[in-house]
This record gives C-alpha cells, structure tokens and sequence, in this order.
C-alpha cells in the first residue's frame, strides 16, 4: 500500500484534488484512509478528535475547527452517524460550505436526503448524497459499490475522485433521494434472506448436523436467486406474468411444506404466515397460472390509499 | 454434444451401466437425457408413452411395462411428481426391483423419503433419495448440485454414474430423509428473498425507476449475504453470539426503515410485522448486543412443545 501510495503521488499528484473527511468513526476512518492511500491532501475532523490521531500518522492534517475543516477542500465528505448529526455538526460551517461541494455518505431514509438537500440549496452549495452498500474494509476496492445520486454535473466532476472510494460508482439520478431510496430497496432483502438461512439451520441442527454444513447449498440457492432476478424484473416492468419460470400456484402449492418445515424441526415458522397470505390472495385475484412476480401487484398499495 | 457421446463410448463402454428412467415429465426427460449422453445404455418408462419418443429418438430403450422397465437395468431411478405417485408407479414392480438399485429424485417432505425408505426396506431394494436443487435444464452440468441420502454403500458404489446427473453430487448422511430435510432447508430461503426483491422492485418502480435497474445492486447484496453466511453459521454451531459483526440492536433500530418503505412507496410492508416481532422479542431476551444470528433461538420451539 505504502507502494502504490508513492507511485500515485510521483505520477499524478497534481491531478490529486484535496479532501477535507468530516466524520472518523468506522466508516468516515476507512473513507479518509482510502483517500490518502490515493495520494489525496486530506484534511480530518471528528468530534472526539483522538479518532485523528492514526491518520495523521498516515499523511492527514488534522484541524479541529469545523469552518476551517471544510475550508480545507474543494470537496467535503461527511460521514456521520445520521443526517440529524450531519447537519448539527456542519450547521456551523453553512457559510464557509457555499460553493463547496458536500457528499454525506451516511445511513438514512429518502426523506432525510430530501431534507439535507434543501438545507444544501439553501446555503449554495453543490451536494450529492451517497450510500456505501458494503463495510468500511470493502472501501477503496474494485468492487465495491456506493450508490449516488443529485446533481449530475457535480458527480462527473467528482467521479474519478469518489471512486477511490469503491470502484462499482454508480449516479442513480439527480433526485437527491435516489441513493437512500435504492438502499432501501437493496436492504429490504437483508432480514428475510437471513431468516430463512436461521430457519434452515435450525432445521439441520434439530437432527445434529451443523448449520456450517448448510452454507454451501444456500450459497448455490442463492446464486441461483441472482440469476432468475433479470427476468423476474422484466416481468415487473413490462407487466406481463403471462409466461413464468415458477408459477405462483406452485408456491402456494408449497405452503404445506413450509409448515412441514415447522413440525420436522419443532421449530416456529409463523413469520413466513403473511407471505403465505400473499400467495392465497394472490391466487384468489387470478394469479396461480402467473409468475411469482406478480407479488408485487400486491405489495403495492391502491393509489386512492396513498 | 454426439462427439463427446461418441468418444465416452468408445473409450468407457464397459463402464457404463444400464440405466432406467422412470417418470419422463421435465425433470425425468432431462435426467434420461444426460445418461444417454454419457452413454449409458438407458431403458424409459412413462405413464403417457408419446413422451418417450424423442429420447428414443437419442438411443433409449422404450418399454412399456414397469416390471420389464425396472428389470432392464441394476440402477433405477424415479422422477414423478410426488412420493405417493411413485409407490403407485412401483408397487406392481416391487419383486422385479428386489435387489437392484432405487434412486427417487422428485420433491417432497422427509416423512415421504422416510415412507419410501420403508417400503424400500420391506421390498429388499437398495434405496438412495436424492434431490435435484436446479432446473432441467441445469441438468449434467459440473456445477450442479444434487443432495443425495441413505445407504453410504450404494452412493459409493453408484457415485460416477450418478455425477452423470451433475458434477456437484454430495452425501448428506445415512438417514434417508436428509437429502429431502436439506432441500427444504435450502428453499426456505426462497420466498423471503424474492419477497424482498419485490418489495424493492416495487419502491423503485414507484418513482418511476424499472425493477431492472435493481438487479445489479440486489445481485451484489446478496453476494455480500452469501460472504457472512460462514460466520452466522459459525455462531449457530458454536452458540456463541457475542461477537457480532451486525447486533442484533442494529436490526432492531432499523425497524422504522422498513416502514419508511411502505411510506415511500406507498407499499404494503405488513409481511415483515413477524420478523420486526422476533428482532423485538429478542432484544427483549437480551440479544441487543448479540448477533443477528442469535434470531435462530428464537425460532427453535421448546422441546417441552414438540
Ligand atoms: N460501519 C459500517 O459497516 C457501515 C456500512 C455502511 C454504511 N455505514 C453508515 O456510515 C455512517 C457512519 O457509520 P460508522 O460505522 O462510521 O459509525 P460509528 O463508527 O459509530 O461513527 C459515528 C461517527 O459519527 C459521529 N457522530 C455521531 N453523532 C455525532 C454528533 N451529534 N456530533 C458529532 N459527531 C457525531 C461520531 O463521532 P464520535 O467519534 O465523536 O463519536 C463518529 O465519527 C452511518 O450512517 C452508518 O450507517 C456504516
Ligand atoms: N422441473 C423442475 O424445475 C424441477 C426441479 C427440481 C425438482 N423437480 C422435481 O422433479 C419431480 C418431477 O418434476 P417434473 O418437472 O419432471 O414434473 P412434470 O414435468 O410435471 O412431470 C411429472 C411426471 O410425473 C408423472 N406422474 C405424475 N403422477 C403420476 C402417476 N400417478 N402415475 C404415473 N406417472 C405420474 C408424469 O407422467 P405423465 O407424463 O404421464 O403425466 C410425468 O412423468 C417433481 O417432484 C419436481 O418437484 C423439478
């Protein structure tokens, strides 16, 4: 690393915009830390400003003053707990902000961004917001995904720059939202897929096999998911369920072998009960011969109710 | 697909094994296929006789018979519908089977393989239960994965003709049931899965976005799940939970998010209420600090229940 630190700087340093990392704690640490590892005159702030000290130690100046943090640089990147905390810390700052772009890359909802956005427009100046869809050790490599979305024209300013942060840089949109909207969407897999690999293991450990003993299947199940995703999301765009690789009478014909589940193993599957109402709704309104897909339609609430 | 039909049989014919297929929907067809590939001398049967011809048409053997069918060959396998429809399909044949070889490959609940096991046992057959985690399709390629269980003898004996089926073919154990137990906990994952994928796809769409432009995000997602499956499982085996990589807390906390979903998309997120009342019951337990994997406590029932 120490390597390819000297040779970014002897080649490219005047290429190398300064960064001013508003924010240490895991994450705005590995942000900083990718940052000088691309030969980036960075600048640090944190709250608990002993958060600095390992990065002075690898090239960063510290300064303790928040005006003049964010004065340091043309490009300013927070990474705070939450927008609430983002826009406490930098309200101070609102002034020597203006004309400065602000990418905030902490965790929040849509409407959060929305709001960072107009406080951001309020005091000129230029904002993206940003989502890291990885952990701090996946940051400043190839593949590593951050979502962004706001101003185009301050991303393709700012893109070679963001992606040291993660090679897989990605502009969803000009709305401020879009990025804290496709991590939501991206996130709300999380908890059912974990689940149902717990409920596997529980289910093999109730006959003494260990749950590591399942990994390896659910890793090849879920591959498998990746792959029929395309065409599942074809379906949902052109609104045609008509010719399905799975139908959706086919899962709820396998609704029994969810409670089978339960009796094999002793264990509780009554969180898989409302996806199992789906289905008996959807079959209902005509579905069975449609794909699995056409579960959507249900998730989606009447406009009128909106 | 011919040439190398033709080099196997010309260097490996006496290898190979006579083979009957009995049950030629998609599944069954496709399995017929890939013995007659690897140049299995290879017998069919099939309750609805005009779904033999294209595989005769590749050099099978059709019979009509069961008792004649299952007498062609010492390796038999099974793919019909159901358990119920292969003991109805066996039955009349089960003194021509004594002594040969029966591997079922259909889907259904472990007490089903049990039964069959029972029946296998009565009959003086030798008896394997396998599951086919794939589509036809998938079918003879090195990766894909078949589960097999029973009698550890007959695997080893019949193991490289089975690997004609697809290269990832496992033992699972002796119990009979555990090809059957491990497919329904691999599927569990499933639904859950594609429900969050929906649910995305929905609150994209909902902005006007396609589901499309979900995929690569969701595909990444799930490949970073696939990545810390070793350790939750780790922890599910060692029962040591203290060491999370994400609390359980922080689940808990993320609770709201998914409501901000439904209100962002004006989407119905009720199926998660179950999984928000586990992440609450087991902070209640005392899990805030744990790991999120600690969830598979939950859904163990008590033994004093079972
Ligand atoms: N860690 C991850 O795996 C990960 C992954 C993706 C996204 N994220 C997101 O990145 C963001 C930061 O996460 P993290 O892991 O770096 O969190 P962390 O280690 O807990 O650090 C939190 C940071 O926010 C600061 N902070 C919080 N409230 C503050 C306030 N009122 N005033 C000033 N500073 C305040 C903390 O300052 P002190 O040091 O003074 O406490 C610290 O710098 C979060 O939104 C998180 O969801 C994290
Ligand atoms: N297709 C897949 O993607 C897939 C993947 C993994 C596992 N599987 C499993 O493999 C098994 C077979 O699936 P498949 O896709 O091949 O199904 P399929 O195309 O519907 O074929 C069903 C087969 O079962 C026969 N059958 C059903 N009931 C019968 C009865 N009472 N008597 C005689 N024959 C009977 C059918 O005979 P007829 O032709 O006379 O109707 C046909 O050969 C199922 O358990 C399935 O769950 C399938």
């Amino acid at each position: 690393m120490a390597a390819s630190k000297h040779r970014n700087k002897t080649s490219q340093d005047d290429h190398r915009i300064a960064v001013s990392v508003i924010g240490l704690g895991s994450m705005g640490a590995a942000l900083a830390g990718a940052f000088l590892d691309a030969g980036h005159p960075t600048t640090v702030w944190n709250r608990t400003t002993a958060k600095a000290a390992p990065l002075v130690a690898r090239g960063a100046t510290h300064v303790r003053d928040i005006e003049a943090a964010v004065a340091a640089s043309p490009l300013v990147i927070a990474c705070l707990t939450t927008y609430d905390a983002t826009l406490q810390v930098l309200a101070p700052a609102a002034s020597a902000l203006a004309g400065r772009t602000l990418v905030t890359l902490n965790s929040g909802t849509p409407a959060n961004a929305r709001g960072l956005a107009e406080w951001a427009t309020r005091h000129d100046l230029r904002f993206l917001d940003g989502a890291v869809k990885n952990v701090p050790d996946a940051v400043g490599k190839p593949d590593t995904l951050l979502l962004y979305s706001g101003d185009k024209a301050v991303f393709d300013e700012h893109q070679a720059v963001l992606k040291v942060l993660g090679g897989d840089t990605v502009h969803l949109g000009t709305e401020p939202d879009l990025a804290k909207l496709y991590e939501m969407a991206v996130g709300g897999t999380l908890l059912p897929a974990l689940l149902g690999f717990f409920q596997g293991a529980a289910l093999v450990t109730s006959r003494g096999k260990s749950a590591s003993t399942l990994v390896p299947y659910t890793v090849k199940w879920l591959q498998m998911i990746c792959a029929v995703l395309p065409s599942l999301a074809e379906e949902i765009d052109t609104g045609d369920y008509s010719k399905p690789a799975s139908s959706l009478g086919l899962f709820h014909e396998g609704i029994p072998y969810d409670h089978e589940i339960g009796a094999e193993g002793n264990l509780d599957v009554s969180w898989l009960e409302p996806m199992h109402d789906l289905l008996r709704e959807a079959v209902a309104r005509g579905h069975g011969e449609h794909s699995i897909s056409a579960l959507v339609e249900l998730l989606r609430k009447p406009a009128t109710a909106a």
